[in-house]
């Protein structure tokens, strides 16, 4: 494997030099700052091997890091190993940032170079500042990749579906007319959006370019009279045309965002977001209006389209709890199927592979199931604290003996919803630390969950309320503790998001009923084992009295916690309450989903303790 | 009253209309965004009547009206009747924020006019925006009330004092080293203050131009060869001329400081904290940076020296450390004199304000007191709704019944610390909801107290730790959990704070060992009682181990809670088990401190609940 890597960073070394290129970075990244990009987009695979979703290589003639983060420390020391790239740990002490990197390695006069298109605007414009401090320049015309890569794959190209309002709650006249209210309070003439899911839900559209991710590659330029829809020929079907024919969407080819840009008509300001487009398209879009006459300039702030889609309207809320019901009956029935099975010394050993396909095969016959939101989590023992761990048969893939605990983490697409939901499992005996942090890790999460708060509150005031049991005992998850999710989109959306660190210039949004959040701590202990319990929550509104609006969660999974591993010397009268409230409604609504014998068990799992 | 106010405000709409200005606004503030302004500065009590220590006046030809925030609702509600001036409580649902008001009811080509030296440069700015958005323009070099406040107070002008290392822990040429170090790595030649207490921190002086303040009015330039004091003769006595002569300061009159940033010889960027100094000063330095040849600006960042001045070096520590314990011994005193005096019957009632005298008395008596840290609060019953309540005998002075509840919030100014303490006490029967809502304060109070949390964390983060019992009971104090304190300095301190809302552009510091922070948490209920408990914090290092750096809090305040307002129904085990300790910790550390009679009464008080 390694020298493998070595001998494609030694051509990218070559192809630096050719181009005068001092430093070459290779973020994670398609053009549209997705999470997760299509295969074409994995360069930075392929020159490291490293396969995380997010890390960003920079490779210098005498050196090459990657920076990646807590959830992939461990994966990525072991897949970096004899390749010779330095592994960079983000935000542990001594570690530098890549901006610290860049400031301490960059010569004068040196060049930095990257493909624009794969670098949100505001990081390209940091990257920018630091290499004007360095007087240096860029170089972001180049994607080095593509003279190296021989059998590079393809960009993606699906025919894209319209979605029905029954499924999205608000039709697109409805949604297109809200964002130009914004752009009209914000005395801007058009707004641009690279950002797929923000397009997805503007327009009702959905497609399949990335794995599941129902999304389609395309730009989009809305002004005050039309919609400029830029999408590749081969993902536009019959359908999409008569539809954007009825509402004033013009169709263009997906390549040609850019160059419309700086020809586009510009009768004022541009409104877009930094995060949502990328370095390359904010130079076009600068450009295009720096050659208007007067005063036309690009206007940035945190998109409206994106706050619209993170607020679920009441159909997409009515379609998610009952999306929500049916995903969680599943994981019931996987639970108790896998708990006999692997307690079954007769039968034969599953391996983490077989328990996800299981799973995977149940998810797949429920109602309106069209993907899986990501790919399946099952690890066994130590593989579970790797937090984003892929089972694959022959490489990696434990068999679940009964001992100890099995972590599975797992969603899927539907027409009614995305689902995200972690479950840790004892499989028999298990220690009495495991016992300890998983009642810790119940009782954050139930924390959590049991929230109530005020208007205006974020996700770094909230926070505290789940990590506080594990800091107390000098533990903590190096990961935010949740994400905001999409409807029949992205499983990770923001906003909403649950983390301590405040990022200067990127505020969270406060809370609003109609979010939806995860709620996921965990303790991840290297090659020992690793606890996660993930509950999706639904932000509610609570009570509004003299002293104000105050909101609270409704849990959205209801899937039991493992009654094997809670240890009640770590719970208090408050979380143990909190504990049986969940299991109680858990009972309540999963049992007309179930079987007679899975409805035994699962009254035997919802107990009160 | 209220027609003595509606008569100035009618001079000043005369003045207004003679100097064409169409909205005039007065803060609360002097020259130096000091929370507490000389008498001297008290123009918006002149003309409106409200006493609070924070709220800004804007009167236009047709309507006055006052914002001011929660901690003084109940009181300017009652100070401003009658005087038609509209009461605009911030941060209320539909209150418009002064600057919603101006852009709503500013003409186009209006004129916003205040005295630009008593308004910090941030706002400056900010209104500056305002006024440009609506087409008009800012009047800043009239100070409207100079003209009509007939015998307004000369500005203060007391002698100042040096501090010596046994006191302050670090001298002023270290301090100096320090802060040119941050000029330095911020590539500046210079640095502006105008901040009272940055500047008496920085050269180890005090003054006493501010009750309970010890600072003197002062303006500073640091360059990296010299110091330049702009501060009013009156104030330089021979021991501050001979240490300025030491240490190379120059001693300027007060008056010339913006007239110097026009003539000083930049020879480059000049560094400066927008909250620090004026928006006259602001236009002064951009100004004198703007004539000269080459590129230099005014950076801005928010000020070292308050970061420096807010962690406390080990002898400020150790000063502190004791300052608290004897100033908590007296408060032990004062509670059990004035509980004993009130079950008295046969004793002479005591009222509000001579409550507040024994104790300022006694306060009085301790090693190195200098002044008050502020005008006790002294109340009782529904007085103590009032956050900020000042018994004044004849006006508004309680007498002491043996039942209910009674407040008091005080604190004192010594050589070796300043402090700040809240206890609410019980004075005979109370009812079960005085009880609950004591207990939720005091379980407010423990759980901030006993909390460990990761470095890096703010007050942001945990704010939630200390209002989450009270926002599951629907009640909420409408002000932050927390403020810094100085070293023989201001009662309020910034950095740090604890507050759950975060304000874009004013991204609270992470919390460091040595840092001082105020927990009071708090029920407020408007005519019927106020419960208050205030603890001071020390930042301390609690472990570090493979999860990272944890921080943990110390108490410095050390007086016990009132067991008699304790409802054990709402204490959990976790919370009784701090408050135990708590009190386990008063009796150990206070009971050498006291009399054989105090000490028998502080062993009741501290017995486990």
């Amino acid at each position: 494997m390694s020298t493998i890597h070595a001998d494609r960073i030694e051509k990218l070394r070559a192809a630096m030099e050719k181009s005068g290129i001092d430093a070459y970075m290779i973020p994670t990244a398609d053009y549209h700052n997705s999470e997760y990009a299509a295969d074409h987009f994995h360069a930075r695979e392929y020159f490291s091997g490293f396969t995380g979703s997010a890390g960003t290589l920079v490779v210098r003639p005498d050196e090459a890091c990657l920076w990646t983060d807590g959830r992939y420390f461990i994966q990525a020391a072991g897949e970096l190993e004899g390749s010779g790239i330095i592994l960079m740990k983000t935000g542990e002490p001594g570690v530098p940032s890549l901006e610290e990197y860049l400031d301490q390695k960059m010569e004068e006069g040196s060049v930095l170079g990257f493909d624009g298109r794969c670098i949100p605007c505001r990081e390209g414009k940091a990257l920018e500042k630091i290499m004007k401090r360095r007087k240096g320049s860029l170089n972001t015309a180049s994607d080095l990749a593509d003279g190296i890569w021989a059998d590079r794959p393809a960009l993606p190209c699906h025919p894209v579906m319209v979605l029905e309002d029954d499924y999205t709650g608000e039709d697109i006249e409805s949604k297109l007319g809200r964002l130009r209210e914004v752009m009209r309070q914000e005395g801007t003439e058009s707004y641009i959006d690279s950002k797929l899911d923000n397009i997805m839900w503007l327009l009702n559209i959905r497609g399949e370019d990335v794995t599941c991710n129902p999304v389609a590659l395309a730009h989009i330029l809305v002004d005050h009279r039309n919609v400029y829809l830029f999408i590749q020929d081969g993902e536009v079907t019959g359908e999409l045309r008569s539809y954007a024919a009825l509402h004033r969407i013009s169709i263009l080819p997906y390549d040609d965002f850019e160059d419309f840009l700086s020809i586009y008509d510009h009768r004022g300001d541009m409104l877009c977001d930094q995060d949502c487009i990328s370095y390359s398209i904010y130079l076009a879009a600068a450009g295009g209006l720096g050659k208007r006459a007067g005063n036309c300039g690009l206007i940035t702030k945190k998109s409206p389209v994106g706050h619209f889609k993170s607020v679920k309207n009441g159909v997409e809320i009515a379609n998610i709890r009952g999306c929500y019901k049916r995903d969680s009956a599943v994981m019931c029935r996987f639970i108790r199927w896998l708990t006999e099975r692997v307690a079954d010394t007769d039968a034969e050993p599953v391996r983490e592979s077989e328990a996800a396909g299981r799973l995977d095969q149940m998810r797949s016959e429920i109602s309106d199931f069209m993907d899986l939101s990501f790919a399946t989590i099952s690890a066994y023992g130590p593989n579970a604290a790797m937090m984003h761990y892929e089972a694959v048969p022959g490489v990696s893939d434990a068999e679940l003996r009964p001992e100890g605990m099995y972590l599975v983490d797992s969603g899927g697409q539907y027409l009614t919803g995305t689902t995200d939901v972690t479950r840790t499992i004892a499989l028999g005996p298990v220690t009495d630390d495991m016992k300890k942090h998983y009642t810790l890790t119940a009782v954050s999460n139930l924390q959590l969950m049991g929230a109530v708060f005020m208007d205006g509150c974020t996700g770094a005031n909230l926070d505290i309320l789940a990590r506080e049991p594990m800091w107390r005992e000098g533990l903590d998850y190096k990961c935010g503790t949740g994400h905001g999710i999409g409807y029949y989109l992205g499983v990770h959306e923001s906003p909403p998001s649950i983390r301590w660190k405040v990022f200067p210039g990127r505020l969270d949004e406060p809370f609003e009923p109609g979010m939806i959040v995860s709620d996921e701590p965990g303790v991840y202990l290297e090659g020992k084992y690793g606890i996660r319990i993930e509950t999706i929550l639904e932000v509610v509104d609570h009570i509004e009295n003299e002293s104000g609006r105050f909101l609270s969660f409704e849990p959205l999974t209801l899937v039991p916690f493992d009654r094997n591993l809670i240890d009640p010397d770590y719970l208090t009268p408050y979380t143990r309450k909190l504990l049986n409230e969940y299991h109680e409604r858990v009972r309540i609504e999963i049992m007309p989903l179930l079987s007679a014998a899975d409805q035994e068990w699962l009254i035997s799992q919802t107990e009160p303790i």
